[in-house]
């Protein structure tokens, strides 16, 4: 049987569940490698994934016979079937995160189930810490996202929009072995840069601005995540210590990023520091990398104790967002060792000031 | 006050509520214009726009005085606000095809709420009779999408692959004014149109091949979604009988959809004709297109009796796959008027052969 199944059929038993319904497709690419619409279900013996005909095909192609895994067609599901599948069990978990409130009283009824457990994100927390092919997919994809900056620093001119270069930046990927932007890429031009989420507009770069650029590509399935804020000419006076702040906190978080540190108390260094110079840090410091890109955990001062691990893959990106003005953010994608932080993004953190005049 | 707000107030006060709690992005969006992280309360007296600090900036740009939304910060309710918000209110309406059973369990505490009731789609059930903006800007995708079929015959040439082609329809969306794609391009050729939701690969196109391309881009918010099947250099003969039956029901269709007609029983007519052929219609014949590629109605036998109404705009796509071999679907995106069916989409739905030998 396919070895992420065994984990979770082990993992529900000893929480004393004899069935399980995944419902987050994230979560079922995750265990058995399928990317459909569909439900898979660990019943007392057997692993179901139903699915309807548009898949069919496409999910047998990807399933070996090792993976154990019954592929079944929604229309060829009776009632009878329904309620024979959970038949003897006691407790069945479903994904309560995921689960909309009116397909919990669907499932409920229609599988006959006795006791539906709430499984409290068992799946998103494996997915935490991540094997050796999955670091290696991620180290791909932020490997082709310096490259990307790279190129960028060449190709960025005065005159140009911020939807531009956001489509330069997908066609690179794209060309470069990604299959494309793991989120819709930030780039965020002078007082644009103020808003943490800003979405690219026709504003044309200019002389003296400041450029927000958050992106990141997909290889294989999972993602990359890197900003950096860079310059046209020259960089304003009033932007150099806030700049200076953050990359200053950006870095002493890369210090502390080890096996055992307290996230919590790592946000809220930051945030304190941030105090200090009369910003806050508004949104949160970090959150892990993998087939999402953003997923468990999120690194923030609001969610109470928590612990890095080994294997983890989180992002350290502070910002401070001056409203109207300017926003400053520095981010890298990070893998968590024993021996501390290991930076997947390597671009240059100095000041990178782009010459237009030239 | 927003109209649409105003809508919804009456709407839910005739159904005994006295505030409801709004968390679908989109149902937010199409209500009051907003695209960001949030949840949006109708209480007794206000509307409260609840985000974080990362959209207050941008959701506030978007918001005028006319609107009547307070727009908060996360951080800035307390216990004791939220509790506040709904009190004296018997019965408060929810999303309960949108809200997560966990979210369920915390809304109905955190907001000490008696009632907590299910509002059975509601808004997205208003959204499938557009009005005549929205109109307009799904007219205007529907004819980007046009123009770039147009485009595409004689772009597309022996030896380019899959990806190439869907890569080369986004480029095309967004040089003609649409923001982007509406959803995953498929293009589908050889033996892999077989698969109703193919993912576009590096197989190369061939003389002889059929291709499926199910395309759609945005406009303002608005999407379209066309689906063409053409042929390289000539039509195989197997597969004539095969276009020519899914291009009868795609027009027989076209001409039974108009304001009362009954989709179940239209669904159920093409089925027959398919089955008479020894094929079946293994997906839905269509569905609502707004400001999601697929929403409200569903067009298909299994889902009971539903009338077409005046100014619904809907999808009308017959397909038929023949596992491991080819496949064949043809869709317009329809406005239902009380006239009858108006297509949106008109690029010719005869053979189209793409001559690559010149």
């Amino acid at each position: 049987m396919n070895e992420k199944i065994k984990w979770l059929r082990d993992k529900i038993s000893r929480m004393d569940m004899q069935g399980m319904i995944v419902s987050n497709p994230v979560n079922i690419r995750y265990l058995i490698g399928v990317e459909a619409e569909g439900v898979l279900l660990l019943t007392r013996k057997e692993n179901i994934y139903i699915t309807d005909s548009r898949y069919i095909e496409k999910v047998n192609k990807m399933l070996t016979i090792d993976d154990e895994i019954i592929v079944t067609n929604i229309t060829d599901v009776s009632k009878d079937d329904y309620e024979n599948f959970f038949m003897f069990c006691e407790n069945v978990g479903f994904e309560e995160n995921y689960l909309t409130y009116a397909k919990y009283k669907k499932y409920k009824q229609q599988y006959r189930i006795n006791n539906f457990v709430e499984t409290e994100n068992l799946i998103e927390k494996q997915r935490m810490i991540k094997d050796e092919t999955e670091i290696e997919k991620i180290k791909k994809a932020c490997s082709i996202t310096d490259d990307c900056f790279t190129y960028l620093k060449s190709y960025i001119k005065k005159g140009m929009t911020e939807k531009q270069i956001a489509k330069e930046i997908e066609n690179f990927f794209i060309q470069n072995g990604a299959e494309g932007v793991a989120f819709d890429t930030i780039v965020a031009s002078g007082e644009n840069s103020s808003m943490p989420h800003a979405v690219p507009t026709d504003r044309k770069i200019m002389s003296g601005d400041i450029i927000t650029i958050d992106f990141g590509c997909k290889y294989k399935g999972y993602c990359s995540d890197m900003t950096r804020t860079i310059f046209i000419d020259f960089v304003q006076d009033y932007i150099k210590p806030v700049y200076d702040l953050v990359l200053k906190n950006q870095n002493l978080t890369l210090k502390e990023y080890y096996d055992g540190a307290n996230v919590r108390i790592l946000s809220k260094m930051v945030d304190n520091d941030f105090k200090l110079n009369h910003f806050n840090l508004i949104h949160a410091l970090g959150h892990g990398v993998g087939l999402e890109t953003h997923e468990e955990p999120i690194i923030s001062s609001r969610r109470g104790d928590f612990l890095l691990r080994e294997n983890m893959v989180v992002t350290d990106e502070p910002g401070i967002y001056i409203s109207g003005k300017f926003g400053v953010r520095i981010e890298d994608t990070v893998l968590i060792t024993k021996k501390g932080a290991q930076t997947l993004t390597n671009s240059s953190k100095d000041y990178i000031i782009i010459n237009t005049n030239n």
